[in-house]
Formats: C-alpha cells, structure tokens, sequence
C-alpha cells in the first residue's frame, strides 16, 4: 500500500503523538516498530522501510523543516541558482544517512523472515522539484523555469540526484533491503519530451549505478502512462502503475518482460468492504491469469481511511486473487 | 490562452483592485471590459466571456463565497445527501444567471466583430467536486465516496447539472458566443472506467442537449488523455489537449473529423522569448501541415507570467503557424 505505515493506524499516531516525524525518521528503533505494524496489523505481504524521501537533499546538505500540521515539508533555502546546485554534496550515506542503514537492519532483524523487505527513494526529478520549489507547488514555477529557461544547470543538479540515490539504494540492498522502490511522483509535471529527458533520463542513470545482487526494483512514474513503453524499455523489475490505467491495457503495452504493481484507487478504500471487495476483483480481471502482478494501491494509503477497509482490502487481494495466479 | 483575462494583466488588476470577484462577474460592463483586455493588449485572435464555473452551482442554489486573497472559492454548504441534491434546481439561465448573459451581449456588441466571442461552462463531473467537496481538494475524498458507495444519487446529481449546463450553453450561444467550451478540470483524479461513467457520459448528455446552429463546440478534458479516442467519439469540433501527450500523437488517434485545441506547457512562458519560441515551434512541427489546429496553451495563463512573455507567445504564433497553415 505504498506509505502503509501511516496516521491511518492508531498505533502509529500513538508513536506520533510523543515523537516529531524527523526524529520518528532517525530513530531505527521507532522505524523498525512502525514498519512492521502494518505486517502485524493489516497483514500486508511486504514490509516497507518507514522513512521520507526528503531525508536524501537534506544529507546532501540542504536544511528540512517538517512543521507538524500543516504545510508539510519544506526547505528554507531552496536551490535557485548554480551556486546552490554547486554546494550539494554527493554524500555517503554510511555517514550522513547511517541512521536509515541501521533501520533497514534493525527492522530485518527484526520481522525475522516473515516478509521481504521493501527500500525506497524518491526519483532524481522529484527529490529537485522539492529541493527547487522548497515546498510543494501547485504550478512548479521555479523547477519549470530552471529546465526551460536553464537547461544546463538542471541537468548538472539531477546528475547529483542521481549518484546520490544510487548510492543511497546500493547502502539500503547492502543493509538488508530485499527490493527497493523509485518514485517519482512529480514526473507527471513534465510534457513527455521533458519527462523523458529530465526525469526518465535520470532513473536510467540510477538503474544503470544501482548494485541489485538479483534484489528486484520498482519503477514508479506517477501520472506519467503516456511513457509506459520508455518506462519498459529501461528493462526495471517491475513497474508501478497509479489508478489512471487500465492495468490490462498496460499489461498489453509493456509485455511479459516486466511486472506490474498497482492499481486500486487509493480513494476507493473509503468505500464500504463490498465495494472494496468488487474494485479489487475487476483489477484481477482486467489483469488476467498468470504471473507478474503484483497487486497495490495506485498511490499510498490516505491517512483517513478507516482500519477495517484497510484490512478488508489485502484480505480481499489475498482471497480473491488465487483464482488468478 | 483559456483564462486569458487575469492577473497577469495590471489592466486587470486595477479593476480587481476596486471590484471583488463575484462583483466583477456579475458587472456585464466590467466583464465586457476585462474580456476584451486580452483582445486589445495581448493581441489573442478569440475573446473568451470572463466568468466563473461556478456561478452555475451558484444558481442551482448553493451559497458561493470566494474569499479574498486566499482559499479560493468555497460552498459553505457542500453537497453531501441525497437531500442535498434534490433541493437542487436546474436553474432558469435566462432569471438567475441573467447577468452572464447580458455581460456576452454586451462583449459581443463591444467587440464589434474584431474576434470571434467563446463562452465556457465547468463539466457535470468538474462541477460536483466543487459542490460535494465544498471547496479545492487534494484527495476528493467525498466526491469519490459518493461514487464509489452511492453510485446512485452520483447520477441523480450529475443528472441535474447536465441539464444545467446545457441550459446555460444554450442561453451563452443564444446572446451572442460564437462557440462554447465545456471544460472538465477534475475528470484525471478518476479510473478511466470512471471517468467514462461519471464524467464524459454527463459531457455527452450536455453535448446531446446543446442547440449549437452551426457553433463549434470545445471539449477540454484535463488529465483524461487515457480516454483521448472516447472524447474523439463524441464528435465535438475541438479537442483541447492538456501539455501531457504529444499533440501529434493525439492527431493520429483521433483522426481528421475533430480540431485540436492546445497544447504549450503555460509554464513555459516563464522562459526567456526565445524559448517560448522555440517552444511554439515545436508545437506546430508536432502537429504538422493542414488545418484543425487551434494553438493555445495545455491550460490557463497562470497568474504570475510576465506581460511580455504572454505577448511574445501570441505573436510568436501568428507569426511561426503560417509555415503550417
């Protein structure tokens, strides 16, 4: 369920309520405990490492804020020319980001073999977007005007991004992480000739860095179906599809060579079980018989969504997805 | 450039500086001006009627505030029961929506021919997110549940604001638009199944009901380009393309019986001229020779773009589309 550690379960806003969300992010032990209450509580079949994808700029020397409720995360000193980009550090993450490693290892340790074991980080174009915009946007004007107006320098900060995350990837599959995840959540931003070249582009460079020892990885391009097939050909383990396809016509689109994971509309879990039930059944229907599905919501879990319908839909995944694979 | 009479423009400002929004839309005389202003200073070839999409949830009934500043508009009564939607009426346009229609006459008789006169109304579907969720939202959690647990009453409103739509279209061509545009903003957030079900099937409803004599018809459907060739069989005249798919691409799939409306990134005119040039340029290379293009942007002109940048568009336009046309 992608953000599956999440506000939506009592035992994670009771750790919340004592502890900020940077300090719940650099705790291994905390992390280890909200990761796994999703195993334990929902009885989903993988476990995903808690953690932000802002915890990466910020190791690159960038200052994060996350204000408790509201406004989310930002950065006070956005990136917004040259020198900035320039002072960004490539950083080891067994030094700046040890304490993500150590949770990785702490919470294998600790689910003990029940699961595998999920890494993530944010795509290169995303993790800039943030880092350009210092907040969320509506519009994206600064990181759009950097890539129209200053093409160079876009490329010269994504580059980083992109050894960065590799690095970051390679220290979490080192750590123990079985499978590790790319979003790239603002892709959908760009044109697809600009997707291509300022986002894809720099995936590809992570791919092509990325130490995998047979670990699977996801490729997930929020908003960005009109580029399934570039998406393929950059040959990823699996792709992750968000809920505005349908997973049978990409299934068509992208072959037998890749895995698909999605993609029930995350809103869909504030619907009764019933109709849990029937969205779950027709995503295996348009997805057919046969291997290579892995099933997912299109988008993290809302933090809203009521327990029960949390639970009610990996049992419905569970159940009804035998008759399909 | 869709919302081309804006805040971009100082000459719009001033008025908005005497006048609050709602005033403003409802001062045939102010509106007449603020139309026109995009005519005479930025040099555009069509006049679109300045409004608002939700004056007509306004006249079906609901209280519509547009608080100054920030927030944007809101329905401090949202939509939320079956009640609620059957107090609903479908209003007369010619009584309560009066003020639109004189504000087009007196546009149309104010532009004395220079340009052809667009009026536009918000999509059924694009409509009741406003009115179910009662104000912009992130997630839509209540229009979604309303879909997905209460299919049902989803019709019955969406039912009602077809026939409201149309009612209002008809009444803008019958004052004096030369052509209408039905504009669904929110129909992305949907699956495709849903998309087709909740918000093109109203979409054909409205098109089924429109007395167009001869007017062309401009059907703009953001984020839905999954559904690009269902659009396309619905036979309006103009497609107008959000900047996500390649507009060559969407020329293939639709064929040679529909215009396409579109479809420069509006970001892109916060960079320097010669790139919105080049970027121009692009657009018309993708398209190709021969007729049905209507250049505009993939959405409004946003709110900060420099004056300058918007003009060096439209003329950059005029200007590169006769090596095509």
């Amino acid at each position: 369920m992608m953000r599956q550690a999440g506000r939506y379960l009592p035992e994670y806003r009771a750790i919340r309520a004592k502890t900020d969300f940077l300090t719940l992010c650099r705790t291994p032990e905390l992390v280890s405990e909200v990761s796994i209450q999703p195993v334990e509580l929902i009885g989903v079949d993988a476990c995903i490492v808690f953690s932000d994808i802002l915890v990466v700029p910020e190791a690159m020397g960038m200052e994060l804020i996350v204000d408790e409720g509201k406004g989310g995360p930002r950065f006070p000193q956005p990136v917004r020319s040259r020198d900035d980009i320039d002072r960004l550090a490539v950083p080891d993450p067994h030094d700046r980001l040890k304490y993500v490693l150590d949770a990785v290892a702490l919470t294998k340790k600790n689910l003990n073999g029940r699961v595998p074991l999920i890494g993530f980080a944010g795509s290169p174009w995303t993790l800039a977007t943030y880092m350009v915009e210092g907040r969320g946007s509506k519009n994206f004007r600064y990181v759009k005007e950097l890539i129209y107006s200053n093409p160079k320098d876009a490329h010269r900060l994504l580059e980083k991004l992109a050894r960065s995350v590799a690095e970051y990837l390679n220290a979490k599959l080192e750590a123990g992480a079985q499978a590790v995840q790319i979003f790239d959540t603002w892709g959908g931003i760009l044109p697809p000739d600009e997707f291509r070249e300022f986002s894809l582009h720099y995936i590809e460079h992570v791919l092509s860095l990325l130490k995998k020892n047979g670990a699977p990885v996801i490729v997930f391009c929020k908003d960005s179906n009109h580029s399934l097939e570039a998406i393929a050909d950059l040959a990823p383990d699996v792709i992750g599809l968000d809920w505005t396809i349908d997973i049978g016509k990409a299934r068509m689109l992208v072959g037998s060579q890749v895995s698909l994971q999605g993609n029930l509309d995350p809103t869909m879990l504030y619907a009764p079980p019933e109709t849990i039930r029937s969205g779950v059944i027709r995503i295996l229907e348009k997805y057919g018989k046969g291997s290579g599905h892995i099933f997912n919501l299109g988008h993290g879990i809302l933090p809203d969504v009521p327990v029960e319908h949390a639970k009610e839909f990996v049992r419905a995944v569970q159940e009804e997805s035998r008759r399909f694979h």
